[in-house]
């Protein structure tokens, strides 16, 4: 960390305290929000439509999460951010009263790709629900931030899919960091529909490029914001880079200010980004797959499709204690996902999400005892995923 | 009653206690089965793949559900009865330790009509999941209810849509008592995974001629079961015909044996069922048509898809307590449901369910009262429906 990276954040009160570990390691910490203190590395289930996909709110909460991502793009679209502020925000609007992040909505545009047209502006698109045409500016992308009224927002950002030229992954990086300015400008003018206060995580690009990275993560760390997100890996590049470039990341920006690792997370990915010294994650790995079957256990994925758990009187996975292991069979969840059941999709979703919460609630204890190592290896040799690499 | 009629079903201990009313009257009772008593009258929700689509087994508790059904005809083609038997039975299977009653299977498969064919031996068809040829008998409608294992099984019957000649409706009454008195024969040899007893209710078939009615339930009477089905109503005939119907075969029906109007269920048709002297009832309307959007209110049925709810704070039904009207507004019950998610289904049934079980629990205290007439004029000046003819 270079001395002038110190004072911009520092003008603003740190909502993190960090407790184990440094700048890239294994790292504990308390995240005060103004719904609660996130106790970190923690995992965020992705609620993109204001609803975590088949769970209620108490069974969110009851999974072990602590705080929650929803999308500002697509609740830009539908229900509307002037509608959520009307209810309140959207805590009050979907019952939950845990800590909530948002996106900038800068990942969905880019991803919608042909339809939309990146200017220094912002970013023009159509929408993907009736191809109304809309404009996410990163004064708007704050905006609507404020009218959601999440406990985090995050700035704009430009996403670029790999493999890309050196000259456009630095212009997408360069044009984060003034969208971040911009951001964070328009954030400091606007007040959520409660009045309780939102921190603003800046995203850093840079693509897979260690040294752009830093780079870009030691300019962003002069900026007004509350902490940090890696945007733009696991974008086509491969696994070593976006590692080697979360590394670089990391150690450029402040080791007392949280960063969070935008939409990655196999169960190996969570340990490989805690040892790189991240808080947060998300990803839609354990809801996504939990209604395509796929569960998450302790011995590795499984799918509930197969025939060999017809008969099974075997719960998912016998060292879990959530709702669908204390109740069911294999042999009655796998009756209900073939046969369409919205049960199927709400017990592998509320089990996947506890496996997750699980693993990242053990990796905090581990690190907080000094054996975070030991942890990650005993994990790994138990866990067998022989399945293709499932992306998200 | 005729003197004759009494012997056969007397030679069976009666599960059934009466406490208020008569044969065609308001009546409240109880009804013991191996998994509880149940305070009829009482609605079954309907579980048709051994799932209350979209609830856990404890929302289904939670909501005011004593016994619940599920179809022979869907579980014996998936998972298929030897399977449920192998996993210790309906109840062991769904995690529900409530009341099951399972109906025989008859009128799914008539329903199919174009694929089956009826002959005195049973009933030929083919699986609506692969077309693959099966055959149910009255002996096999209850060897398989006896491998699921519900408390009560029901008898396997030949129900004709109306209009119909005289002829083809007696023709299959006739076949119905035949059948009727095969299928007992058949249940007396049988047991369930668990050991447990099985109460047995026959069904009286009759299209909408109150005298035919009237005749076959005299004569299903004199059979050595446990209570009676009344079938094949709410197939195409008026409703003055269905409840015409309904009252002569309850007139004829031993007073103090439990008897169950089969699949029909508006409020309008619970109130009017109770009046003609209806213990059990069970309906796809609160849960499939949940899933449309509509609830169920004091006021009357409710489109959650109005645009009237998109900014609405109040509840489904303010006189509600259920988790959908605690937790969350209309306004975010519409955003689900318009984003195809499964909390709106969930929320929605769950809603729905219980508004059925309330007006159920409220009519039984009425009927204890002995003000049941107040309590049904007092529920339809409030409640307004003034969509079409909503039938199941």
């Amino acid at each position: 960390m270079t001395p002038e990276a110190a004072p911009a954040p520092d003008s603003r009160p740190n909502p993190f305290r960090l407790e184990r570990g440094g700048p890239v390691a294994p790292r504990s910490g308390l995240l005060a929000t103004a719904h609660g203190v996130v106790r970190t590395p923690a995992f965020m289930p992705v609620g993109t439509q204001a609803t975590v996909k088949g769970l209620s709110p108490d069974e969110i909460r009851a999974a072990g999460t602590q705080i929650l991502l929803a999308n500002t793009y697509h609740l830009m679209l539908r229900p509307g951010a002037d509608l959520v502020r009307e209810r309140g925000g959207l805590h009050a609007f979907m019952g939950w009263d845990g800590a909530i992040l948002t996106d900038s909505g800068g990942y969905q545009v880019v991803s919608l790709r042909e339809r939309v047209a990146i200017r220094e502006e912002g970013v023009a698109f159509h929408s993907h629900l009736d191809g109304h045409p809309e404009f996410l500016s990163p004064e708007r992308a704050m905006e609507i931030q404020a009218d959601l009224g999440p406990d985090i927002a995050v700035t704009l950002d430009h996403a670029v899919s790999l493999p890309a030229s050196p000259e456009d992954v630095r212009d997408a990086a360069e044009r984060t960091l003034r969208w971040t300015e911009r951001s964070l400008a328009r954030a400091a003018a606007l007040s959520t529909p409660t009045g309780l206060p939102q921190l603003r995580f800046a995203i850093v690009q840079g693509g897979g490029d260690p040294a752009l990275r830093a780079e870009m993560a030691e300019r962003t760390s002069r900026l007004p914001c509350d902490g940090f997100a890696l945007g733009g890996l696991s974008l086509g590049e491969a696994k070593e880079e976006t590692w080697s470039a979360a590394r670089a990341a990391n150690g450029s920006l402040p080791a007392d200010r949280p960063r969070y690792l935008m939409g990655m997370g196999t169960p190996e990915d969570l340990l490989e980004g805690i040892a790189a010294g991240v808080d947060l994650f998300d990803c839609v790995l354990p809801t996504r797959n939990a209604r395509n079957g796929m569960a998450f256990t302790s011995d590795g994925p499984l799918n509930i499709r197969n025939a060999e758990h017809a008969r099974s009187g075997a719960p998912l996975d016998p060292r879990c204690s959530c709702e669908a292991c204390a109740r069911f069979t294999r042999a009655y969840l796998r009756h209900l996902h073939q046969a369409g059941e919205i049960l199927a999709h709400r017990m592998l979703t509320l089990h996947n999400v506890t496996f997750y919460q699980t693993l990242m609630r053990e990796a905090r204890e581990a690190i907080d005892r000094g054996a975070f190592d030991a942890f990650g290896g005993e994990f790994r040799r138990r866990y067998r995923d022989t399945r293709a690499a499932d992306s998200p």
